[in-house]
This record gives C-alpha cells, sequence and structure tokens, in this order.
C-alpha cells in the first residue's frame, strides 16, 4: 500500500515535472515571440527616423534571435527523446518545432529592414513617403501580437481571426505597390526609392504570412487538424464544428 | 531459453519494421522533393513558352504538393508518438519535420511563378528578356535536385557545398534585378515588365535559400551539429573537425 502510494507520488512528480517543461518551452517561444516583436518595431523606428545607430543595434540583435531558436529546438528535441509525450503534448512539440522557424524568419525580416535603413544613402525616403508603410507596419505587427496572445492562450478563434485578416493585409501590400510603380512611372527618378518602398513592404507582407502560418499551428496543436492548405470557408466550417 | 529466443525474434522484427518506417518517411519527403522540382520545372517552361495551360496545371499541381506535406507531417507524428524515436532516428524525424515546410514553400514559389504566367498580359517579357531568367532557374533547380540527392545519400560535404554555393545565386539574383533597374529607368513604359521579371527572380532566389535550409537540416541530422547561424567558415572548421 505505502509502496502504491509512493508510485503514485512519483508518477505525480514526474507528470508535474514533465508539464513544468512544456510550460518552459511554450514560455521561451512567447518570449522569443516578444524579441522578435521588439526587432520588428525598432526596424520600423530605425526606418522612420533614419537613424543608423538603432538600425545595427537590430542588425546585432538577430544574434540573440537565433540563438534563442537553437535553444528552442535542442529543448524540443530533448523533450521527445526524453518524455515520449503523446496526444496533445507531441502536438505541442511540433508545433513548436514549426512556429520557432517562422518566428526566426520574421526575426530575419526586421534584420532585413534594418539593412535597408543602413544601406538606402541617397535613395532614402522622405519622411511623408514613410507614412504609410508605417501605418501598414502597425497593422502587421498587430497581428503578430494577436497571433503570440492566441499561442499563449492557445486561443483557436483567435487565430482563426488573424488568419482571416491577412487578406486585409495583402490588399495594402498590393496597394502599396500600386501607387509606387504608378510614382516610377511618373518619376523615373523615382524609381530607386519607390522599390526600397516594395521591399520594406514586402518584408512586412511576409511577417503576415508568417503571423498565419503560426495560427495554422495553434489551430493544428489545439484541434489536431491541419487548416493549412483549406480555404478560410472551409477552415470556419471546419472550427465551427469542433467548437459546436 | 526459447523465450528468450522469441523475444530476440520479435526485437528484431520490431527494429526492421521500425528502420522500414523511418525509410518510409525519408522516401516520402524525396518524392515530395521530386514533385517540386517537377513543379518548379513546369512553372518555368510555361513562363518561357507562354503556356497558360501548362501554368494551370502547375497551379492545379500545388494540392498534391499540399496533400504530401499533410502525409508527411502526420506520419512523423504517428513514428514520434508510437516508436519514441532516439537520437539519429530522433533527429532524422525532426529534420523531416523543418524539410517538409521548406519543400512545400518551393511548391508555392513554383505556383506563384505560373500564376504570373497566368496574369502578366500585355506586360509580358518578350522571350529575349526571359533567357537570362531561365538560365538563372537552370542554376537554381541543379541547387535544388544537388539538396535531394544530398539528403538521400546523407551527404554532408555536398549540403554544405550548396550552402556555400548560394552566394553566387545571390549575386546573379542581384545582377538580374541591377539590369532591369537599368531597363526601367532608361525606358519607364518597361516598369510593368522589369518589375515582373524582378518578381520571378525573386522566387528564385528564394527557391536557392530554401534549398540553403534543407541542407542545414541535413547537416543537423547527420551530426546533431546546428549550423544555421554560423558563417560558412566556422561551418567549415567545424565540418572538418567532424569529419576528421
Amino acid at each position: 500500500m505505502s509502496n502504491n502510494h509512493t508510485d503514485f507520488g512519483l508518477k505525480q512528480h514526474t507528470s508535474k515535472k514533465f508539464e513544468a517543461e512544456l510550460e518552459g518551452v511554450r514560455s521561451q517561444l512567447l518570449e522569443l515571440g516578444g524579441v522578435v516583436e521588439e526587432q520588428l518595431r525598432l526596424a520600423m523606428n530605425a526606418l522612420v527616423n533614419n537613424d543608423d545607430q538603432l538600425a545595427q543595434q537590430v542588425i546585432r540583435g538577430d544574434q540573440v534571435v537565433n540563438g534563442h531558436e537553437i535553444e528552442i529546438n535542442d529543448l524540443c528535441t530533448e523533450i521527445l527523446a526524453r518524455r515520449q509525450p503523446a496526444a496533445m503534448d507531441l502536438r505541442l512539440i511540433v508545433a513548436v518545432l514549426k512556429t520557432v522557424t517562422d518566428l526566426e524568419r520574421i526575426g530575419d525580416d526586421a534584420k532585413r529592414i534594418a539593412r535597408f535603413v543602413h544601406e538606402m544613402g541617397q535613395h532614402y525616403p522622405r519622411k511623408s513617403q514613410l507614412n504609410r508603410l508605417n501605418d501598414f507596419s502597425g497593422r502587421v505587427r498587430e497581428r503578430l501580437r494577436e497571433t503570440l496572445d492566441a499561442f499563449s492562450r492557445i486561443d483557436v478563434q483567435a487565430a482563426f481571426v488573424v488568419k482571416k485578416l491577412d487578406d486585409e493585409l495583402d490588399d495594402e501590400y498590393r496597394s502599396i505597390m500600386r501607387e509606387q510603380i504608378a510614382s516610377m512611372s511618373a518619376e523615373p527618378r523615382q524609381i530607386p526609392v519607390a522599390l526600397n518602398l516594395i521591399w520594406i513592404a514586402k518584408a512586412l507582407e511576409r511577417v503576415g504570412d508568417r503571423s498565419c502560418n503560426i495560427c495554422e499551428y495553434i489551430i493544428y496543436y489545439a484541434l489536431g487538424k491541419d487548416v493549412r492548405h483549406l480555404t478560410i470557408e472551409q477552415t470556419a466550417r471546419d472550427l465551427k464544428q469542433e467548437l459546436e
């Protein structure tokens, strides 16, 4: 009897330690999310204020992002090896392994924007030309924030909303591109500046795509459903069934 | 004694079945690689020959790519749950989970090129304007082929070479971009065509990047080393030590 009791105690302990490990992975991933979000914010600040020192800081900061990525990958592999997780725990680890790649690449996008600040020189856009891009980056960062919130609360509905709103980001990106193409055509001397603006808009639009990818991993983790290649309508139908 | 013998037999059997499962994952991944390679080849054929029907076929074919991705993800998760792989087997599954995402996104790049064929209309480049892009795509596809070969042979050296040669692809991409910027500046009516050429070059350059990512996963799988954020020089030094 006392033996049984001890066994039970041990199992509880093990499972509690295991739970703490899983919680650790989740919180490390969210920490990386926070770092990446901040990198993006700083890169945009550097851009809007033509602040080369801040841009350099963002470029150096990418090493912190990379360090986090390696740590989280290692942690996941270790948990897979030692804990042999099943069902939802296993899906968490798979979702984290996928998500960490997208977060790291959002970090690359932030670094890319910072590099533009450093390299545009005489083709630097005027402040008024950056307003729209700055608004766009605000909306992109909102989606990223909502994505990280959805991950921390495993909120399938919120993840779904981010996925749905991505069309708006795509539309805005295309509209910025059209505007710049018109500006180039009207004044060919504007070509290098307009192209720089297009590249930065593209990097931001990609951050939106990556947030969507992460939202799909959240849905997979929560429901065990791979919605990556469904249309919004199919996904909505599926989720409604699951949540009913 | 006979019991022991039976146990041994069972274990052999289990391990053989397990090995067959791992082999199955590897070969499914390579099959997906083949599909994606073909998608890219056909997309470029459609582009060079302005063949809308072929472009439509590539766009539809992306669903096959997506189906493969889901299957491979499921297979990996199942093996993790049932087999609890360790050491190199575990690293294979992690590497496949990461690689499959990059392969699927190469498929997206092929689809993107096919969409251009379908949508460029009056801004379709002349055949002579496509020659350089076609050569570039040949080199990109060569890198992808070498990547898939390196995966099938777990050839760390070959993976390293692909990673090293990516700089050449980046240089060629930048050179194509400079050429197109010059063409736009000289003749503003060329702007839409030149931009189309730049977007397609960008999609191809990204395929090169994704091949590199996969090569890094191959090195991780073979050596247990994460070389993703090292310079070429650091990686070369590390690999030399490992292989000595």
